[in-house]
């Protein structure tokens, strides 16, 4: 079934971000503000307020809550944006995280961590966690908490219950990841090879760059290995997997980090963690941008949030 | 007495932008995206919910409400975003008319008009007027709105109540111009020749640039003449001006365009409009996006708001 005309819309906002790009590949500030044009996607969301806050000094900037009307003011998510790392914003996803929110009747956190190449590998994630440490620190309860992002921020909600759970933290109550990377080596996914012609935003090419920017090149000074399970959870030991609590994985049938998504959910479902995975066809990388616009993004959203109010009770 | 350092992040954000532009002056896509910059500088106003609506088929795209959640629901401001009838969008603007709309205990609708050079004069008027028109067709009172904007916004505040009191409607209840652009000749204010070293955003070149993208270059194909009244408030005469409702005119002292308000102030004066107008020495341009962090932003914003409660009772 093709997609409809609102989510055919995306694939024409992503070729005009590529299109858009100058042709300078090494200008990471020029391409932020190229890649922020994803905020256009979404509808606002009605009845969510907002409130940026300073949590923690080692960030580059402020939290953001983001509250829906009539949430439960127990259960929030800690809301992870995407961006390969090196892109991406609060104002960016501010939006698509208000729907997310809305549907799962929960407060969210947006943590503006810090981004590569100025800021490799651990920093993003120190900061995530940092950011789940604050919701403890608030009074949420574990498991009253969700970890929810989309492309390297669906990576991110795997790898900060992993790394939380080293550190001796509980277990987020659930985790969520929106066409998640997960294998930041970019190595075994056929999707990552074989979806040039259907991917409107990504290129191999490009997805090097951005793994390069976050682990360093690979064999120079400070680099580190990419398939490090809290880089890329996908190779993760299932007696770490088996640890994290249950996981809803949504996959875009057109986005080269599909099988990303695939993959990780046999492995935690291989480990005995509770996955369920749905994959999109004909849809987008983070076809869920559209939230508020397109029936697709509204279904997987709204379907979304049902699970977590379940997996939660809000 | 010298900004405060928060007010002084500005200048910084400024120069940054400046100093981010492509070295292509014909690429306004582009120079939109780095403009989109100036959002970052107000904090999120909280208690504040939005919805985006689509309130004319003309319109490049929807408007915005924006809600305090404790507003009077019979009065709003029609927000009118800056950026030299070239840039600027409801995000760059959004968190700025949240915190006036708070302070003014108003509704906003911020109308996302089309921008030129694609859509030149009369496509931002007629665009503000139509939303002007659906405000009073949603059932306000004209004498419950004022229009408000910053830069050409700001002389957009005062062009819509000329244009609408022509094409036969109510005047609204009051008008508010931040730092507004109201000689689109550039011509005879003393401060668009002499703030080079002060006026860290604008440069007269620059003005030029976006004048004639408005109005066309002068003897062009399609040219109108910046000196009309409803491109330049500046040059209407008495008999119009003294239709005008009471004007608040925020200058600042180090931007160019300081005397483009303090000009317009006069005029009003000497037509009989009740005129308030602030000289806020040290500052640049559109001080107020500093709303939420810097004392300058948040003295002014409530001194607006103060002003439209008295002069529309809400």
């Amino acid at each position: 079934m093709p997609p409809s005309s609102e989510s055919a819309h995306l694939t024409t906002l992503f070729r005009s971000i590529v299109a858009s790009n100058p042709p300078n590949d090494q200008n990471p500030a020029l391409e932020r503000l190229v890649y922020e044009q994803v905020a256009t996607a979404s509808s606002e969301p009605t009845e969510v307020t907002y409130e940026d806050i300073p949590i923690d000094p080692h960030h580059r900037g402020p939290a953001k809550w983001v509250r829906p009307l009539h949430a439960s003011p127990k259960h929030v998510l800690l809301f992870l944006h995407g961006g390969g790392y090196s892109f991406g914003s609060l104002a960016s996803h501010r939006k698509l995280c208000g729907h997310l929110a809305q549907s799962c009747n929960a407060l969210a956190l947006m943590i503006d961590y810090r981004l590569a190449p100025e800021h490799p590998f651990p920093a993003a994630l120190d900061d995530c966690v940092a950011g789940y440490r604050y919701l403890l620190d608030q009074g949420f309860e574990a498991k009253n908490i969700v970890t929810i992002g989309d492309s390297c921020g669906g990576g991110l909600a795997t790898t900060v219950p992993l790394k939380a759970i080293r550190e001796g933290l509980p277990a987020p109550g659930a985790a969520v990841a929106l066409s998640p990377w997960y294998d930041v080596v970019c190595s075994d996914s056929p999707s990552l090879h074989n979806s040039a012609e259907t991917d409107a935003l990504g290129t191999l090419e490009g997805m090097y760059v951005i793994r390069d920017r976050y682990c360093g090149k690979k064999g120079g000074s400070g680099a580190v290995d990419p398939a490090d399970p809290t880089i890329s959870a996908l190779y993760a030991s299932d007696e770490e997997l088996k640890e994290l609590p249950p996981h809803w994985v949504s996959c875009a049938g057109d986005d080269m980090l599909r099988d990303d998504g695939t993959r990780m959910a046999e492995n935690l479902e291989k480990a005995g963690v509770e996955t369920v995975v749905k994959v999109h066809e004909g849809m987008q990388h983070v076809f869920e941008f559209m939230a508020g616009k397109a029936p697709e993004a509204d279904g997987s959203v709204r379907e979304i949030g049902e699970w977590v109010r379940k997996k939660i009770s809000t």
